[in-house]
């Protein structure tokens, strides 16, 4: 709270003279005891949401604090340390075609992107054999036979409902009934009889949502496909599944978290770390926020959190049930990445992207991480739901070795001897509770999903689990924060 | 913490010197604003599990503090005022076969019990028409036609599954995976085909879980069922559903909240009131347990709590993925009871028990809430999960009157007119989160139902939720009260 932090505010905006006045009230050493200050809007979460909205709240000359939880900004967008003072990816990831808003607040913040390294063959290994495939995504994984038309067929199938489902509604699909009735297991086993259209199946489900096909219902499934596009362009399987005109396309240089960190840093004494929310108390007066070391009073509140990981602030007055059972309903999916570095990208020279689908060992999908010049190699690997499950009490040694065995099998012994590794467990994470997001059984969008958005209060509700494209999705984190502000501002 | 309170401690054991010596230090005055105690185990929630453990603890020579976030103890066992200084079944009502260790609490307490009314026939009501019928249970419900083959099969059907589930070990079914993948919903439609049997198996799940059968696996389904006995008769879809012989067979003379109420009473000042549990630490010494208005050192820990409630507590060191993932996958039932308060039980006189069960307006399930002596009429209404959701905003007299009209079309035009009305919501309620217990949707139960029971660290768990026999009921809450005490007099 020292003048020199004051000055790196954003210049498109300034705090409101009441708010300045009493952050300036406050002497540095107490800032973090006891702080009490005021905003027109306080908002819970430096994730991309959060920061978005506080952007564009700012810039529309109305004062704001955000609390968050931990000691950086990011939320699930985060760079994993390799110990040698650079990063991975830890969180998210990529950018593709018809993100627009990530794509819009990336240029913004003068962050650039390079493809995806995506040049060669993938790897396919099942039932302890290993292939190469050519074609991007999924379906060129299937041995040519007569799974290939069985699993198009299905495909087929999952984007002519999506096509019937309101982006970000639904429970407005005219068989939304139908379709939250079930699990999206039920589904895919009833429309394919091959193994390897339903492995693949499951593997499009674990790699999306880091989920099992019997965890989430048909119908969450399909808005998700329906939910992987924007205003002009409706949501595919394709895209979502794809490196080259899908979802993976793109990476950012410097790591995806130089967005969140640099916006953060425009906001300055706006955002403050290492303060979790711990209740939220709304009266006639306004709304009082309080987290550890500092008590925000404000006109309205934006959560930009996941439901799940809101349900542990106590609101004051209860919430209405339909928001409270919600956010018991939205749990997120259990998800770890290891990274792997290497003196080369040796798998380029053998013709690899680094691309791989398994249906065994602890690393079920890998890409390519290194930095745009290839001057290193680094592979990466998601842990899925199952994997990084059974490890939950194995020492990091143990998963490491497990790690480093999968990425053998794939990849050659060369792979099994990094000169550094790293890994970011999601799943027994506090203020992400799992990753990569919330997701719904059966029954949740069609009962409860139009509280995912609808504001209590003077609590409005924000993060990429409320957006209607590209939910999951860092785009869909932007797009939310940018929903809200305008929710917000109408409202204040 | 004065000494006239003191000495209502239990008789058949003490607090030990330590923590007796803590609670004696303090000051009554500031007992309630920063009290800082220790004790050998400390109980977060002062339903009739938490009393339970704490009461077996005690009599084992152990050092007890149960902090209750409520004014009162019960939890989901509830006296709902009626505005006149008495109080109807508010949440838990009945007990009924197989249920000892409930039953056996309530003899220890000293509390009456009698038989649930039912003499005479039930009331179903179904696509507008009204029709009695007389025998227990949903078959007869039934018009007597193929239906109730269809209905008879796919019970039968049920049963037979149960059968193979391994009592609060669902997991380990043989056919575990298969039963995890789907939905009720699912299973039920493949194995009837009449609407009266779909409407009646939907009725069973809703009345029993106040979920919708798309909500809830078919594997949770089965485990209910096979819970609902004790160590020598297996349980079945009849003892859950049936007044005579069955799980509504006998209420609480007083209302079941006396079995509580007079454990918490014996257990003195060991429980302490509007005591919500915001954190708990646990370190190589011991763990700490931060209370609004009381900190807690102890050896150990006993959350008594719904994993969904237990949700909102601050654990350090995070607990194991598995445990935190299950916390966000084990939502609450939503349901509300509605009771109108009559001269007599006018019903009575006409034949009928009070029960009835329709397919619509507000009111899905009544029974006969009256006292024992029949000296007053009260007739209780369940408000399901898809009804009390739609009256989410609505004001109370509206919802008052959409009562009433149930109960009139039910009843007749007499129960329109009662000289009091009372309504419990348990979906908005902040403490219990809904009811009557946590469900399991597909793939919960198999990947993380054993972290339901499993200790973490000092951390141990109890509530109706980790119950083998009657999971969901008071029993089973009982019986994890009982079991829990043991675990952790074991480890201490």
């Amino acid at each position: 709270m020292t003048g020199v932090s004051r000055r790196r505010l954003l210049g498109t905006g300034a705090l409101t003279a009441a708010a300045g006045a009493a952050m300036s009230a406050l002497p540095a050493s107490s800032a973090r005891a006891a702080a009490a200050v005021s905003a027109d809007v306080v908002i819970v979460g430096a994730g991309l949401a959060g920061l978005t909205a506080a952007r564009d709240l700012v810039a529309a000359g109305r004062s704001v604090i955000v609390l968050e939880a931990r000691e950086r900004p990011g939320g699930r967008v985060y760079g994993l340390p390799l110990g040698d003072g650079t990063t991975s990816e830890g969180g998210a990831e990529f950018i593709g075609p018809t993100q627009d808003r990530i794509a819009a607040l990336t240029k913004e913040m003068g962050v650039e992107t390079f493809p995806t390294y995506n040049t060669g063959k993938n790897v396919y290994y099942r039932n302890g054999r290993r292939s190469l495939y050519a074609t991007d995504g999924i379906l060129g994984a299937v041995p040519p036979d007569w799974g290939v038309v069985d699993l198009q067929l299905a495909l087929l199938s999952l984007g002519n409902m999506a096509k019937e489902v309101p982006v970000g509604e639904p429970w407005k699909a005219p068989k939304a009934e139908e379709w939250d009735s079930q699990t999206f297991h039920t589904w895919s086993r009833s429309h394919s009889l091959s193994n390897g259209a339903r492995f693949l199946m499951d593997a499009f489900i674990s790699s999306t949502l880091s989920v099992r096909s019997r965890d989430v219902s048909l119908l969450y499934v399909l808005n998700y496909v329906a939910s992987a596009g924007n205003e002009t362009s409706p949501g595919n399987v394709d895209r979502l599944i794809n490196t080259r005109n899908g979802a993976q396309e793109t990476r950012f240089a410097g790591g995806p978290e130089q967005v969140p960190i640099r916006l953060a840093a425009r906001l300055g004494d706006r955002v403050r770390y290492n303060a979790p929310v711990r209740r939220i108390a709304s009266t006639s007066a306004g709304a009082a926020v309080t987290a550890d070391g500092i008590t925000v009073t404000a006109k309205r509140v934006i959560v930009a959190m996941s439901p799940a990981v809101a349900s542990k602030i106590d609101f004051t007055p209860a919430l209405p049930a339909s928001r409270l059972q919600l956010m018991q309903r939205y749990p997120m999916g259990s998800i770890a990445k290891f990274v792997g570095v290497y003196e080369t990208p040796f798998w380029r020279a053998e013709g690899l992207t680094g691309q791989a689908i398994a249906d065994s060992g602890v690393i079920d999908v890998t890409f390519d991480n290194s930095p745009p010049d290839g001057s290193r190699g680094i592979l990466m690997g998601f842990i899925n739901q199952s994997n990084i499950r059974r490890l939950d009490a194995a020492p990091p040694e143990e998963v490491k070795a497990a790690a480093l065995d999968s990425f053998g099998r794939l990849f050659g012994d060369k792979a099994r001897s990094p000169s550094l590794t790293a890994m970011q467990r999601w799943d027994n994470e506090t203020w992400s509770g799992g990753g990569p997001v919330g997701v719904a059984a059966p029954g949740v969008l069609t009962d409860f999903g139009a509280a995912l958005r609808a504001p209590c209060g003077l609590v409005h509700w924000a993060g990429t689990e409320t957006s209607g494209h590209w939910t999951g999705y860092m785009d869909g984190a932007v797009r939310s924060g940018e929903r809200v502000a305008k929710e917000v501002g109408t409202a204040l």
